[in-house]
C-alpha cells in the first residue's frame, strides 16, 4: 500500500497543494487565492473541504499519513504562522489546531525555505548529506541549515535567517527594520537596486537603458547579462561578492558538505554560481577551500514547494 | 563503580590532564610540557606512561572507559591534530592512533573550543539545553555550536570557526591569511591592537600612556577600564559592538538558547557582557530580541579544558 501525504505552499497570492508519494510523485493538483480569504477560518474550511475531496480516490488504495505546511513566518514548534508581513492574516494564526479541527493525523508546519531544504533532502541533491545549507534567492533570501542530519530549527524555531545577517551595518534599509541585511543585496529586489543605482552613477551604454528604470525586473538584468551588457555583468559580480563572502561565514560556522541555490535568481545558472563560486572560496579559511559544493537545487522549481511540504511529513515521522 | 575517564588537554606551552569523574571531579592532575617533546612519539611514549601509572590507583574500584583529548585543530573524525600553526608538530599528526597503540579503549580528540562547549554542555551552564553556542576569547577566538542536541562537526569536523567570519573584508592581517577576520578584532591580541590604534590617534589621557606601548596587555587594558580610563572603556566598546555585530549573525543562523562566553577576556564580565548585549540586541532580527541569554561560562577556567575533554568522551559514547 503506498504511502501518502498532503504537501501545501502558503505563498501571499496562491495557496497550492496536492498529494504527493514517498518517491515524491504529486497527483491533484490544485490551486486556491490565499488573497481570497481575508478571514483565515475561510481559507481554512476551504482548503479542508478541497483536500477531503482530493483524499477520497486514494484512501482506499493508499496509507495517508499526514500534511505538511510551507508557509511564510510558519513555525514548526508552534504551529502557527507568526506575524508573516506578505500575508492578509496579522499577528499569530494557529494553522495547524485549525486543520486539526477537520483532519485526525499528523500535522507540521515550518518555513518556506526550511521546507525547500527538507526538500532537496528527501527528494532533491542531498538526499545523501548530513550537513548542507540551501539558500532561496526570491523576493528575499530564506535559508535551512542541515547538521547531523537534522534540520536546525534552532531555540524558538526561527533558525535559518541568513538572509538578516548583516553584510553592511550602515547599508541598505531592510523590511526587518535592520540596515545592510544581505537580502537587501541578494535578492531579486536587491539585484535590481544594484543596477539602478549603477545606471544612475555611471555612464556606460547598456541595453537596460531602453527600459523605463522603475520596470526593470531581475529577469532582464539576467537576459541583458546573458547578451554581455556590462552594467548587467557588473551587477551580477557586485550580488555574487556579497553573497559569496556571506556564504563563506556560514561555511565557516557549519561546514556543510555542499550549498544548494534555490529559487528564481539561482536560475541565473553559471552566470552567478561562477563568480559566487569564485567570491567564496577567496574569503573561505584555508582549511575550506576546495572542499563545498555550490550546486543549483535538483527540486522542479514548479513543484518544490509542495515536495517540501510534503517532505516534512516524512522527515518527521521518520525520526 | 564509578565511571572514569582521562582528559587531556594540549597547548602550546603544556599538556595537562586527569582522571575525571562523571561528576566532574579531576583526580591525579599533571602537567607536561609539551614544547619539550619536537618528536610526537617522545611526547605520546610520555604522555601514556604517566596515564599508565595515574590509572593504577583507580583500575580497581572505578570503570575506565576512555580518553577525551582537546588539542588545537584537533579533528573528530580524522582523530588528528591537522596543521596547527601553534604546535611543534608539522603537518598531520595522527594523535588518537598513536595513543591507541598504548591503550585499547575509546579515544576520542577535537579541538579546543568544541571540548570547552561539550564540556558545558556535560558539567556546565548548559546541562539542559539544546541549541546554545560557547566562544572562548583568548589569543584567538574560538566556538563551537550545538544544535538539536548535538555539537556541529560539519562535514570535515571542522565546523564552528566563527573567529573567521569576516568583519572587514578590507581590514586587519589574520594569521590565517585573509583580512578583517573577526578574531583580529575581537581576542586579547585585537583589543590590545585597538587600544594601541587609539593611543597613537587620540590626544586623550590615559593611565595606559604610563605602560611601554609595546607592552600593553589586555589585563592592563581591562584593569585601566575598571578605573574608568575612556579610551580602556572606547576599546572595550569597539570590541563588543563588532562581537555583538557577529553574535547576531550567528544567532541568526542557528537561534541558540544562550550564548556562553569563556576564557581570559570573558573574565573581563560585565564590563564586556553588558555592551555586547545591548550592541547584539540592536543588530538581531526584531524576532529575536529579547530571547538570547548572553551569559558567562560555568566552568572553573583552571580546569575547563581537562573537564571539557574529558566529557568528550562521555558526550560521544552516549550517544
Amino acid at each position: 500500500m503506498e504511502t501518502i501525504v498532503i504537501g501545501i505552499d502558503i505563498g501571499g497570492t496562491n495557496t497550492e497543494f496536492g498529494i504527493v508519494t514517498e518517491k515524491g510523485n504529486i497527483h491533484n493538483r490544485r490551486k486556491i487565492r490565499t488573497c481570497d480569504y481575508p478571514d483565515i477560518q475561510d481559507f481554512v474550511d476551504e482548503l479542508a473541504s478541497q483536500i477531503k475531496q482530493m483524499l477520497k480516490d486514494f484512501e482506499a488504495s493508499c496509507s495517508f499519513i499526514g500534511i505538511g505546511i510551507g508557509a511564510p513566518n510558519g513555525n514548526i514548534f508552534t504551529g502557527a504562522i507568526e506575524f508573516a508581513p506578505n500575508l492578509n492574516w496579522k499577528g499569530t494564526v494557529p494553522l495547524v489546531d485549525l486543520l486539526k479541527a477537520h483532519f485526525d493525523t499528523n500535522i507540521f508546519l515550518t518555513n518556506d525555505a526550511n521546507a525547500a531544504a527538507i526538500g532537496e533532502k528527501i527528494y532533491g541533491g542531498a538526499k545523501n548529506m548530513s550537513d548542507f545549507i540551501l539558500i532561496t534567492l526570491g523576493t528575499g533570501l530564506g535559508s535551512g541549515f542541515y547538521a547531523n542530519g537534522k534540520l536546525i530549527y534552532g531555540h524558538d524555531g526561527f533558525a535559518g535567517e541568513l538572509g538578516h545577517t548583516i553584510y553592511d551595518p550602515t547599508g541598505r534599509q531592510c523590511g526587518c527594520g535592520k540596515l545592510g541585511c544581505l537580502e537587501t543585496y541578494v535578492s531579486a529586489p536587491g539585484i535590481v537596486r544594484t543596477l539602478r543605482e549603477a545606471l544612475q552613477t555611471s555612464d556606460m551604454t547598456s541595453s537596460l537603458r531602453n527600459i523605463n528604470i522603475d520596470d526593470i525586473s531581475s529577469k532582464d538584468i539576467f537576459l541583458a547579462a546573458q547578451n554581455g551588457d556590462v552594467i548587467a555583468l557588473e551587477a551580477f559580480d557586485y550580488t555574487a561578492k556579497i553573497l559569496g563572502m556571506k556564504l563563506s561565514d556560514a561555511v565557516a560556522i557549519t561546514s556543510p558538505e555542499a550549498i544548494f541555490l534555490f529559487g528564481g535568481l539561482a536560475n541565473a545558472g553559471d552566470l552567478l554560481l561562477l563568480p559566487i563560486k569564485k567570491y567564496m572560496e577567496e574569503y573561505l579559511l584555508p582549511v575550506f577551500r576546495g572542499k563545498v559544493k555550490l550546486l543549483q537545487s535538483e527540486l522542479p522549481e514548479n513543484s518544490a514547494a509542495i515536495l517540501g511540504a510534503a517532505a516534512l511529513v516524512f522527515e518527521n515521522l521518520k525520526s
